[in-house]
């Protein structure tokens, strides 16, 4: 089977693009299932003054909650190479499909995320790449603070 | 440097024991920096229809906003073995020492933490296994549900 990811990493990008505008970090991501997306969501650090809203946490959250083994037919969209907390609430609920706009910018715990099995896609997107390229020009302080350096 | 750490875990298990007296999943944190506890939480699944607020999360969530070296002067306390989500957290944010309040009920990421240099320390303590027991076995769906499976 053939997937197009287009229509949902375009639908990350607009979630990045929506943090962008809100004054926040640029990183948007979609939950999708059975080929419909069931969550959304984008870095909330700046508008929540939240420590735990990355893009892919917000979009966790915003999906809620689930039963046990209902994460197993999800694949996540992230606009950028997921970190170290959201790969592991990746592992933690077992999606086992992970398609990532760009990790130029930022590499994530890809390593981590395929040696545990789950089926990454890396799309090198260049949307993706120049949205978090102007960010880190214009907000270093920001980007390190949302990664802990 | 002999450090203390029953009342750290104390307060932490305090967490745990409101968790639960929320109707929640009993799982408690708090952050120490200098000695002083920073942040406290508790596991809010239940209270806040949460899919990522562990105790753990919940504890870095009311920490709050922190410039990116801030954490790796912070000892965190947990009542029970990190899952891959808080330990994730714990690597993203450089805290360098965890202490665990027992990993009898379910064995965490703690091969990971410790392989990434995270000094970890395990109290089996009989309060927060009884605790953790009661719970399982009073609502073994819930705590499916909390870790993925």
């Amino acid at each position: 089977m053939v997937v197009l990811h287009e229509p949902y990493i375009q639908a990350a990008l607009k979630e990045a693009r929506r943090g962008r505008d809100e004054g926040g970090v640029p990183i948007g991501c979609v939950l999708v299932r059975n080929g419909e997306i069931v969550g959304a969501g984008h870095n909330r650090r700046v508008q929540k003054s939240s420590a735990i809203l990355h893009g892919e946490m917000d979009a966790l959250e915003a999906t809620g909650r689930k039963p046990g083994l209902w994460h197993k037919d999800v694949t996540l969209y992230t606009t950028l190479s997921p970190c170290a907390m959201c790969s592991g609430a990746i592992l933690l609920y077992g999606i086992p499909r992970v398609v990532i706009g760009e990790n130029a910018s930022f590499m994530g715990e890809e390593a981590l995320l395929r040696e545990r099995g789950v089926e990454l896609t890396v799309l090198d997107d260049a949307d993706c790449k120049q949205l978090m390229a102007d960010f880190m020009q214009a907000s270093p302080e920001l980007w390190n603070e949302d990664i802990g350096v």
